[in-house]
């Protein structure tokens, strides 16, 4: 350091929401005094609160910290950092702009809004020579941002795959190891608080789509928003297929898929069929993960909690420590947007993907060539077929297809469904 | 960045060797040139490579570069950044503290160096303001470092365990997968390069000691180094524990261990039995893994390649570009060490772990209760016993005990080995 430069002995920050994360984040500055001063020099401080009811009953919360006036926040010059864990698109981004433009270091929890309105943020961030950081929205405490843009930068990422949302990995492992159905896994979640009263988000994918945004844009240095992502849920996953899966010796998880290929971006969330040696197999219950494949490291795995009031506070945390070491090197803005790239997104009708099909046929002669003739015609080549449970009039076909552009298969699917001899096409998963 | 900062437009580094990390990085570095440039905003270039023999033929290589003059390399103002990939104590020692007092940064992928000396060489580069950064030391391309001394820095770590050795967790994946005894599965591991002609390192846990020792530090903010580390390795290990360790749903995995506890901080490397449903128990080959619990984050996993030319290149390179990055913003120094706490090392007599004992006992009433009696005066109770392959007058015991503090199962089994109708114990190993 230049002699010119004086360290703070004091930060104040501002928290923004009061919620789980927010009380997460309260409890582990309080709980890290001594970490901050020891590795930062420097206490913490928490300022002011921003809370929407000053009304509303917060055991163990300094009261006097608590105030519904933004203004006051963004006016007073001695708040240094705002952290903001209210989560929503609004007022978050106009109260994260505001704080930017002030001059003022942001970390944010808020998955909707970075996948939404990255750049933006990262843009003020920039132009306000600020910190803008992000560690919890993505797969809340495993450290998954700081790697990719920090030690990873080396390598050229051709891969990220993350189970990253902690409901549907849990309801698809009751339905994996305590055979239960999809509803009775979702009551389960709902129960033990997992999930929400409007289970939409999580179960369709939507949450998992959000935060592979985020990971695609920083792995690949080309802005993904949530709108590139192909999503689908894991409402139409069934016991039956869950037996399939084992007898495959794979699991079904609710995969976040982002590939950067010479033809462009690919990028979804699905439910995949994925044997049971990959790493990602084995990731149970409520945990996250996320797999990258870059040309040096090879594979790399990350592994935790992908959500909760502590683990989520300890994403922010190491956000907050990160900013106040810049603050006191005087380097804020070190690492800033790496979107250096305007790589194309592409139609994910056009991605290439092996599938699981289960379909009820009637059980006569000359439908598996008809099926076959079906496929052939739309490209689409079969690896496996294996028949099942040959009823009288009706049996039971497994087919899983060669790597098939979806459209392909979609059209041969739309050509099936036409026959007569084809009762119905009960399942359709992707396969790793 | 304020006015009177001027960002670089080229930064110099030198390389010390050129053998398989040297040889990876040199790639790399050529590999990730536009890279450079556009997140750091300056050309990396290697400027000199320092090799013990300037005549070895290097195919690839621009000879130009090579010398075998360290002093040309530390005189030369010019070169900002030293990347030590030798290996070995010494001369590497004393060239990166050369290198720290002529104010150049250092990044280095020496474990046996950093695992004995890092706070000689952390309080070099804090007394020259330099960075010194060591990623590449501790499973190789997995980034760990940099999340516990960042991302996880809000957390009170209790627990690290790691399994931070390629070779070893081949062959105990070999002798697990495909019944390899250990000496088949060794050799089958030298044949492919993973061990090395003297295997002892390896095999002996001496390897994994020192990256045990290195994370310890770090992770609970005190100097750990590798005389502090119990070391057991896999050489005793059988096909017939493999089997047993089967029978328990259990791997057998080579950890290095360190927990932080209220009388100190305990740190080992031996194999264990670990179920199979532990994260780490999916780690197969040579993958690595290093499990880490936190009070805030919980549990969390970071998987991947430990060792290599590229991965372990990915490592140093992530190292080099944050390097540049704190030279562009001249705040270089910005984290170094984190070993605020002195605290102390607990004797490994007076740690407790869980034990699996197997032991042939002559076939005759009684033994069990005298075995019982001896543990019993040791203060060691007993979780399991199962009898096996009795024959006529030999039985095969297995024991599962409870946690008991070493010291206490090893007076036991002395004596008992005293004793005449215990005819060996053969396996002695810990349990998660």
């Amino acid at each position: 350091m230049e002699e010119n430069k004086i360290k703070e002995n004091k930060i104040k920050v501002a928290l923004l929401g009061l919620g789980t994360v927010g009380t997460g984040v309260y409890k582990l500055i309080h709980r890290r005094g001594d970490v901050m001063e020891r590795t930062i020099g420097a206490e913490l401080e928490i300022f002011r609160i921003l809370v929407h009811s000053l009304k509303k009953e917060r055991p163990g919360i300094d009261a006097s910290l608590l105030t519904d006036n933004w203004q006051e926040i963004l006016a007073d010059d001695e708040i240094q950092i705002v952290i903001e864990v209210m989560g929503g698109i609004e007022p978050a981004r106009t109260m994260i702009l505001d704080a930017l433009h002030a001059g003022k270091h942001v970390v944010t929890a808020n998955k909707d809004l970075v996948a939404e309105y990255g750049k933006e943020l990262l843009d003020a961030a920039e132009a306000g020579k600020c910190d803008f950081l992000f560690e919890a929205a993505v797969a809340g405490g495993i450290p998954i941002i700081r790697p990719l843009k920090q030690c990873l930068a080396g390598n050229e990422i051709s891969e990220v795959i993350g189970i990253v949302n902690g409901t549907t990995n849990y309801i698809l492992t009751k339905m994996f190891e305590d055979n239960m159905s999809f509803e009775e896994a979702l009551a389960k979640a709902t129960e033990l608080g997992y999930a929400e009263a409007d289970p939409t988000a999580d179960v369709e994918g939507l949450d998992a789509g959000r935060k592979v945004a985020i990971m695609a844009s920083i792995a690949f240095h080309s802005r993904v928003v949530f709108k590139d992502v192909y999503t689908e849920g894991i409402t139409k996953i069934t016991s039956k297929d869950i037996a399939y899966a084992k007898e495959f010796d794979s699991v079904i998880k609710l995969l976040g898929v982002a590939h950067n290929t010479e033809n462009g971006i690919e990028v979804g969330v699905y439910p995949m069929l994925l044997n049971k040696d990959h790493p990602l197999a084995s990731v149970r219950d409520s945990f996250n993960a996320v797999f990258v494949h870059g040309d040096a490291v090879d594979d790399a795995m990350f592994y935790g909690r992908g959500a909760g009031e502590l683990p989520t506070a300890s994403a922010v945390m190491g956000d907050i420590i990160d900013v106040a070491r810049d603050i006191q090197y005087h380097c804020n803005g070190r690492i800033s947007c790496t979107c250096y790239k305007e790589l194309p997104i592409k139609d994910f009708d056009d991605v290439k993907n092996k599938f699981f099909l289960r379909m009820q046929v009637k059980n006569q002669p000359g439908v598996l060539a008809c099926i076959a003739k079906v496929f052939g015609d739309h490209k689409v080549s079969i690896a496996r077929v294996v028949q099942k449970h040959a009823k009288e009039n009706e049996a039971e076909l497994v087919i899983v297809t060669d790597k098939v552009k979806e459209y392909h298969l979609k059209d041969a699917l739309g050509e099936l469904r036409g026959i007569d001899s084809i009762l119905d096409i009960s399942s359709l998963i992707r396969e790793y």
